[in-house]
């Protein structure tokens, strides 16, 4: 706690470039890490999941992420439900033009409403290819669509914002009570995002099986110059952590799941990420550097189309390999953006970790 | 409080670029905000309030700003106070020249005398829109203007310096003397800059009914440089926030508002400012932006055309909307340049609040 | 100790750019200062080693490295052990292509296998130089090639990787138990990197000569972003002081030499990590600059060339003069790069400091 | 004290740029402020002392620094007394040629040797104009051309090295024992660099009437790539600031001054290099920008002509005016390197200071 004046205070907050891990007494072999994440009745080869954004995640990719080990998420609010071929609107936002452009270009693409219908095509197809199926909608459109989620079964749904709290007020009828809804649907729910320890702890009470810590989009969204809001993630993922311990005692043994979503561009950044409390990540930039991303490289989350106010640019990210090579190398660059899971394996192996839990214990150091 | 020797301490300062906003345990729509700001008889629907600089104002853009609901302040030691019509003066100003060009143009054109008779027309034209009149002086001009102010009746007399105390000391017998000056005045006072408690509270005491803190035009001083003086505003504004405080109990209930003025180029930066404490802002540079500025994208301070010691830099922005866009949306970049009231709600909204001065209690974080 | 949330902290860590040298109230003539550094049975001029890097170390180089003072390493895992003559290779990897390119032909040119006859061969070239033999191997491989070692009767062996540690769990039966391997070994072990006081208390306690205290190729590496391990270089060495200091009560009496192994890019980076309390530095940039460097100013180590996960940039150099100059002067450059020795002994005498150890005990200052 | 390990603590200390003086409660006007400087039996107008460097002394610039109210220094180790006309050797170090060539051509023009008939011839040049003459040596040729300095009865003395002792210890007859040296000698000395209080101390004792605090040539010199050595301004200004007011009582009343040396290249860095604690500055770039610079706007220091360990580059500044509008004004440029007086003058008038004693206690803030 610091002082800004003699009666007002604030919380220093650390982002992933602010700490590091340092390596320990012990080290293993590769071969001895296992890197298995098991929430609910899925166990994935690979704490990795994919951001639900349009530039990464298409029904394609999506299912070729969870075909790798992780778990790829489609956003129903996207392009893929909004035209039934989005061939020729990817075609125009990857473009390279400028930024004041591309915005009212995103604008005008993503006036076009979202479709039940589509919802329900591109679900099934997730469905078919016999992979865990996930999608995301928005909290402000969740309520209005819960049905069709209702309906096609999913594995997991995801609620994503920029911010998500257990207590929204005011707004109308169909404003989301998201305890009720949670409790009301059979599906695990992951939700935020979040990144404080009382409003983690209340998503944590209103029946999550998983917080989503960070604003997500970390390498695209301009929350902190339009809002001024913005959260250090290795502070975020560490209170956040803080409030999954102090409920796991309140509920008597409910286990909350804690993704970083954000600021997780390097395989380093995901090692840092577990290193502060998280159980996966959910990642974004890397994946708009494979070839068979949909943005071709171009990447943007869906603040960045906001009608009156976006909040998020368009960015390039050239392009480095296959998803697989990516996701699971080999890595031919030496940037962290390459074989994320062999990044995180060494990191632990080097530090003497066997498994993601009790890697989560490692001291972190802060450098200047 | 920082050693810099055994007998020498320091006291740690904090920028806005210092602090950020976390979200909180609510949430609220944007709809349920009120971003109404009450002072004297007046409620603005914004607590937005334009820069007196010529970059900026004009009798023209000072109405419009009212217009939108925030307040206009026309500078009356301006080129509209000492040219007729300064068209021409104006084409010089905005001319794409190197910095010694300019700072040397602006030296010989503001060394044009100002003119009662262009004040008395200038406020005329102000008062017959129908908008709250608001206009500045300089702290040095105040006593010889005084009576021109007197008999326009305006709304509020803006006092605005880079410093301003309300014990100046020695120079002659034209020397302001605030107190008096405030007290025999019927118009409500705005006076500043001010940037600690001490000099805040004594401006409170002499009778303001606003402090600007800050020294304004943020984006094109070079106090640092020049003076070695300097006001990281985060700490400034939380600073005078105390004085405000200890004030209101030492006066028995009179509120003194703060408007911090200076380094609030972004949305971000005004939900920061409230955050800190202020009640207002006032912004230079996001209107610089705006295509009705007479600026035409260049931007500039009264401390830049100074004879002998000049203290600003001609800045220029590319011009982004109109006055109405930069102000009230909507935005088509996502930077915080646009919208800057739709910035603010949005920021209040995410965090749960529903006024100013419940949202001057949010807690913030620092981060390295 | 800071906070990163109420049970989650983290140690703040320094590095040489953080730290500084400051004068003393003493000042000493040049020509007093001595800079001899005595390790085991030998006693070199200057405690300077040079980096077991292909980009830096022939075996010509590193017999000039020993006949200027220091001591010369040769890499037994490099090009000069996998090719009779490696000149077609280092023609391949200097030439000026893109780090995706010259990822790649590392990783073809490296995977072929060492071969025991051309380690014999370098070993004894460097024997019939009439210098002390240096060499090094990674932790993997020590194991396998320990009987050449053996039998070439080196003065030092060093032991080197990312990170060293004397319990390496798992792994088959070919894993190096470090313990058992030096005790049983007759020739001085210098073995790191380390970054901690107990991982580096538990080296010593293996019987370690000296310790390597970084990562190396500090110049070159890319461990924090790819595995987000970075060790702060002060802190590092500063750290492992203390427990050299432990360990010479515990052990009664044995003295393990710290070699700053990493970020000791300039002279003055070499005075700093002295005065952490480093007996020794290992260069590798500074050397990569000589006329005489095989890698023609191109500058690689060997995680560069890592098969599935490379953590390493090929950087260029700017040549600066010879091997000689560069070591030991005279330096044409103002910027720390050549005459090591000189800037070393300049750096002392300025303080007042005749020995490296007592320079050991300086106090440093911290800037922001 | 910060912790580099548990048994090694670092002293944190800050430069001009991490502190910044803030409005006070009190303002004056310019014409209150009294800016005169009196060390010894002289009174200067202003607190400004000329950099003893070839770039911006000539004999010509000395008289009109001293003409303009500050004191003009001119080296006796520079071109001045080693060519009788150094008119080819400026033209041949004011070419715009690189670095490695320049360090080059340094070291050689330098090897030319001093002559004791042009140091006379210069010293009688400085007198014969009537101003205050003074001039400077390194502590290693203090000893050998001290009966010259005696004989042309100088009314200061200045001994300038990157770090001065009043204990050098060792390295034969010539070294200079600054006490026996000062006591035995009729004119004032000022001395330095130092940088820390007990340093600073034992010169004050050594019977310093001034100290020169810092390195000098802060834009040109490169000691902390080369040595490791470093001297935040603002921390070190404070420190020896501290030794003065311990001396003076020690002494029963000698008042030492502090002479800021280093990093003042803006009139603010002189407002705050005296908030600190400092009597006066010594400044070397401000005066490179002026036309009659010897320079020509290229600036470089004696260490970077050393022979085998250059430690300063060359340095280029645009020039933007006359010697006098430099240091007096007017200013034509709005960054703080015209009009240095009248910078130093707002600034005190702005906090309400009348003269440089009580300026000295003005609190200081630190920014982040």
């Amino acid at each position: 706690m610091y002082e800004l004046s003699r009666s007002n205070r604030a919380t220093v907050a650390y982002s992933f470039d602010d700490v590091a891990i340092a390596p320990q007494r012990r080290t293993r072999s590769d071969s001895e890490v296992d890197l298995s994440w098991r929430i609910d009745a899925v166990t994935f080869d690979l704490p990795i999941v994919a951001a639900p954004m349009d530039s990464v995640m298409s029904p394609e990719t999506a299912i070729e992420m969870s075909r790798l080990g992780g778990l790829g998420v489609l956003n129903l609010e996207g392009l893929w439900t909004r035209y039934e071929d989005p061939t020729e609107q990817y075609a125009q936002l990857t473009e390279d033009v400028d930024q004041v452009t591309i915005t009212r270009r995103m604008q005008q693409i993503y006036a076009e409403p979202v479709k039940e219908e589509l919802m329900v095509a591109r679900l099934q197809q997730l469905r078919a290819a016999g992979v865990p199926v996930a999608a995301s909608l928005s909290p402000a459109r969740t309520q209005e669509y819960a049905h069709v989620i209702e309906k096609a079964g999913l594995d997991f749904f995801v609620i994503r914002g920029t911010t998500v709290s257990a207590e929204h007020v005011g707004g109308g009828d169909d404003v989301l009570n998201l305890k009720d809804f949670i409790y009301r649907f059979d599906t695990p729910v992951l939700v935020g995002g979040v990144a404080t320890y009382r409003a983690a702890l209340h998503l944590m009470r209103a029946g999550a099986a998983g917080v989503l810590v960070g604003f997500g989009g970390g390498a695209t969204h301009t929350t902190a110059s339009v809002l001024g809001i913005e959260v250090p993630m290795a502070s975020a993922v560490s209170d956040v952590a803080e409030a999954r311990r102090d409920y796991l005692e309140e509920s008597g043994g409910r286990y909350v799941h804690i993704i970083a979503d954000g600021a997780v561009g390097r395989s380093g950044d995901i090692a840092k990420a577990i290193a502060c409390g998280a159980d996966a990540v959910m990642v974004g930039s890397p994946l708009a550097r494979a070839a068979e991303a949909p943005g071709k490289g171009w990447h943007w989350g869906s603040e960045a189309w906001h009608s009156s106010l976006p909040r998020g640019e368009r960015t390039y990210f050239e392009q480095v390999g296959t998803f697989e090579e990516v996701v699971v190398g080999p890595s031919r660059v030496p940037d962290g953006t390459m074989n994320l899971a062999g990044g995180l394996r060494k990191s632990m192996a080097m530090t003497g970790y066997t498994d993601i839990k009790s890697f989560q214990r490692i001291e972190l150091i802060l450098h200047r």
